[in-house]
């Protein structure tokens, strides 16, 4: 009789999950507190759409399903930079060729879940909120059907996002490290519609910025034309923050001095301002990951992490591959396989959590700095010539499958070759010269291998 | 008719709170989870004693009991290494006269519990386990006498320690900042009886370390004539952890090679190895503290931290003296009360907390290193020559009211001279020449003053 696995979490993690784990071999069950989005207009209370790369690729291939999503998805080359008089500015992500991919939550979750059902033979249970874990016997009890019922299983994942149920049963045994980080900034979603044809309003192709210091702007398209536009800001501020933004008058005077451009674009600007809530950002840390070979979290439930470096499912889709290649390892001594997926995971999630605060201050701030873009440029066009000596940071994250913690590394010490190469003599003209390059070569030559 | 403060927990904190808060005219109840420690004997889980100075001191002064106090407690006038070989070394914590003071925990407690109780009028609630606060109103439920009743007041105060169940309910609130981390060490505690004249087996009158680098031993003098000592070790170690003392040799074997000059003063060792429980350390941080003017956390279930500087219960206290001084100044204006009392401790609290953590590797480690060991003399010698221009990092903790966060940063210049200090030649046998203090003289006067 094959083995029973209950997955606490219907999500994107939860759900490319339980077809990793039906593929074993495995009995599959997910239990889901909302009702089944496929049935119901839901949002899950998240962002309508999310910057797909590399990472979460191979963990879809991994799992068979690469090519069922790529074409759900709209290629985005590079950053788009809007400034405020509504000048313009590309930056590619990375060489020809490579992109990330602006995917709806929902549609791929749908995905996911159809995937999974029709396919492998998982059981999706809906309206079924975890009371709580008995971590050390796997036992989980579910209030389904307005009534209780105890589900017990070989395994138990918990893949139920940032407030996780799991998780907070697992507070309660020994020992254990836990940290919630709100961030000071809150986030509203706002929408660009399509035009009447059904064209996009602004190039399709680009994630678009409107990089603006202590806060911006920002937009991913949609497959029906409409971009998905969210506003990061303060919550509180003297000048700029949510709470300065009571009134409709003070939201279109807002925008008017800082996103001049944006305001023909959006129609519904006003409503979408009040109608939609303002969400906030959270960082959680935790540690262990897993209990007794019995009971793993795995995506958001062990580290949710800020949204700006468009990693966050990325980091969850990537649990999926390191915890399957243990499984592959390890077969089914699911001590060992717990005991190495969270050791080599712990350190690169904490990795992609610091990246990612740091990537909302380039995005917000650096990307209007003409010292940033030319040191974009230089790395751009040395690693172009230098592939085996330099990967620019974001390409490692992006478009690599380098573990992020090695990442962080190499893009620290990258950081410090670049501090010297922007204090050469005339460095703003003779960027691309011969001797720029050899310098850049000679000190990159000294940085660990890629 | 006066206005109605409830604190929930009555342990050292909470009883001290609830005598400041009687004398400002309030009607205090506290609820207690546990039975009355005065009639049970119960060690409330903790240690059994704990070093009082000057920031409690003060504290309990401003309350007017601090004559009440001080007689119950035995001055330790500094640190008595014991090394592997019995030999033994003094560390003077302060100048002459200063000292901390070793009090018990339960004598403490009951203490504040008698004076609020007598002489404030405030009512103890005993058994009285809560359920859950209503943050926004400050109502808490408790479960007394095996039913639940619904507590309403004007201000309510979380004293219920580091496993808060006020801070539990304040983290359902918007945006809450929270962690807690466990150390490696865990500890458990044994004991030096009297002799049989009821005289105490050790210098009564310091604090007893056996630094072992990784781990180590302590014990402070009761007034009976017995030490109560503690041991921290890592819980899981390949050579010296708890996970390797399993059995009674195992426990022998690791005192004989570690700890032979204490096996003769410990003739319960065994016994009370095998029945006190193996006990965690947690630092716990969070942000904010207090809500809407109602609600305020103050003591472990705003900031535990490790007890190595010996400031656990001292910074709490201190949280009531500081809280005291705003209601001193804003009144009855609790909003600005608790944002003063909040903004003004949680950078104080993170650096004792930092400090703490600092100070264990000082303590098991440092203690026994001859360099440490000099650079205190000469800080010591430097310090008593010129006062006004160094104070010890030990002593600005210990014996003054600077702010931590003060303390700690003042901390971090010193090591940076006193590192100048000693490479300087020879300075092992011209530590106190008039050259070497005339260079410290230099460089102290480059510090921001006292």
């Amino acid at each position: 009789m094959s083995k029973k696995a209950s997955i606490v979490g219907a999500g994107l993690v939860g759900s490319l999950w339980a077809i990793y784990m039906a593929k074993k071999g495995y009995k599959v069950d997910v239990f889901e507190r909302r009702p089944d989005m496929r049935r119901a207009d839901i949002s899950a209370g998240k962002s309508i759409n999310l910057a797909l790369s590399d990472r979460g690729l191979k963990a879809l291939e991994g799992a068979g399903i690469g090519a069922d999503i790529r074409n759900m998805a709209i290629p985005m080359k590079g950053r788009i930079m809007h400034d405020n008089k509504g000048n313009l500015t590309f930056q590619p992500y990375g060489k020809e060729g490579q992109a990330i991919l602006s995917i709806s939550r929902g549609g791929l979750n749908a995905k996911l879940m159809d995937l999974a059902e029709s396919h492998e033979g998982v059981n999706f249970h809906f309206n079924a909120q975890c009371l709580k874990v008995d971590i050390a016997k796997a036992e989980a009890k579910f209030r389904m059907d307005g009534k209780e019922s105890l589900v017990k299983s070989d395994l138990l994942f918990g893949t139920d996002g940032a407030f996780s149920a799991v998780r907070k049963s697992m507070m309660k045994t020994e020992r254990f490290n836990y940290s919630q980080e709100f961030i000071e900034h809150g986030y509203k979603e706002l929408s660009i519609p399509a035009n009447e044809d059904g064209s996009h309003k602004l190039d399709k192709n680009a994630l678009h910025i409107w990089p603006r210091g202590q806060f911006m702007l920002i937009a991913l398209p949609n497959l029906d034309g409409s971009f998905t536009c969210t506003l990061f800001l303060p919550y509180e501020d003297e000048r700029y923050g949510f709470n300065q933004l009571s009134n409709d008058d003070a939201v279109m005077g807002f925008f008017e001095e800082m996103f001049p451009d944006v305001i023909p674009l959006m129609p519904n600007l006003l409503d979408d301002f009040n109608e939609n809530p303002t969400s906030s950002l959270v960082i959680i840390r935790c540690f262990p990951w897993t209990r007794g070979g019995k009971v793993a979290l795995m995506g958001d439930s062990s580290h949710a992490i800020v949204p700006f470096y468009g990693q966050g499912m990325n980091a969850g889709f990537e649990d999926c591959t390191i915890l399957n290649q243990f499984m592959e390892k390890y077969g089914e001594d699911w001590g060992s396989i717990f005991e190495a997926y969270e050791e080599e995971r712990k350190p690169n999630a904490d990795a992609i959590a610091d990246l990612a605060m740091q990537n909302f201050v380039e995005m917000r701030d650096l990307t209007a700095d003409p010292d940033f873009l030319l040191r974009k440029k230089i790395e751009r066009k040395f690693s172009e010539d230098y592939p085996s000596l330099w990967m620019p940071l974001y390409e490692q994250v992006t478009f690599s499958h380098i573990p992020y913690a090695e990442a962080n590394d190499r893009g620290k010490m990258q950081r410090a070759v670049m501090d010297e190469i922007m204090k050469l003599d005339q460095i703003e003209s003779r960027w691309d010269s011969e001797e720029v390059m050899a310098e850049l070569r000679r000190r990159a030559e000294s940085l660990p291998r890629l």
